[in-house]
């Protein structure tokens, strides 16, 4: 499998947290409110989104690492190691990540939204609406 | 925002739907049975994932377009037009797809799964666990 596929940034994480060291567990908190700033080209593609209370943010991770398989879980050496598919590993052949939020307020190209751990100024690649019924 | 990031298949969709229009519309229907074929380079990120009841299969739907914005929702011209980041449309800037699925069998390089209308080929991006109370 040679081919690759091109994934352009649509906007960006606005967050207090600005280092990796900083940023809470994924699932141990009750999620960080944060911005998502979408890009001025993207705009069109944000009409109607107002009207879900849920929505799922697809981030790239971009200081992950990529060439990661295996991981011991938590950080913690003494749990075995794991695939990263079986785990949340931000390191991850590709190194996505993807929140389901609460979405505080919708105005103009910015969504105030909780849940996301993602530093400040990580890329946002995707936005849908999540359905919990369906999601489960 | 020029920057671009390199999403490599981590594997491949295997599904007796072969083609597009024979796909059922997401979230209709209980979800069709496939198989997730991940590729031998990637077979040691596999370790533990058959202790995850549930999944989310990330997928890139590589016939999508990607110069969609807005969509009549449900294909319906009745609907009034809608940002895609609003709804479950394929074609969006980056045509990620995301299912949350049953695992009913893992075994080497393949997972057979519940919940993918994706169509044979498809590339697989990602697999992750799914904690139904986290993702919530």
């Amino acid at each position: 499998m040679t081919e690759r596929y091109d994934l352009v940034p649509v906007g960006r994480i606005r967050s207090a947290v600005k280092e990796i060291k900083d940023a809470p567990r994924q699932g141990r908190e009750p999620g960080l409110e944060v911005d998502v700033e979408i890009d001025s080209a993207y705009l069109d593609a944000l009409v109607g989104v107002e009207q879900h209370p849920f929505l799922k943010i697809v981030c790239w991770l971009h200081h992950a690492d990529r060439k990661l398989l295996k991981v011991h879980p938590r950080g913690d050496r003494r749990n075995p190691l794991r695939g990263v598919f079986a785990t949340r590993s931000a390191g991850r052949p590709n190194p996505l990540a993807v929140y389901t939020v609460e979405v505080l307020e919708a105005a103009g190209s910015t969504l105030r939204v909780r849940g996301v751990d993602a530093v400040d100024g990580t890329p946002v690649i995707d936005i849908r609406p999540h359905f919990p019924r369906l999601d489960n």
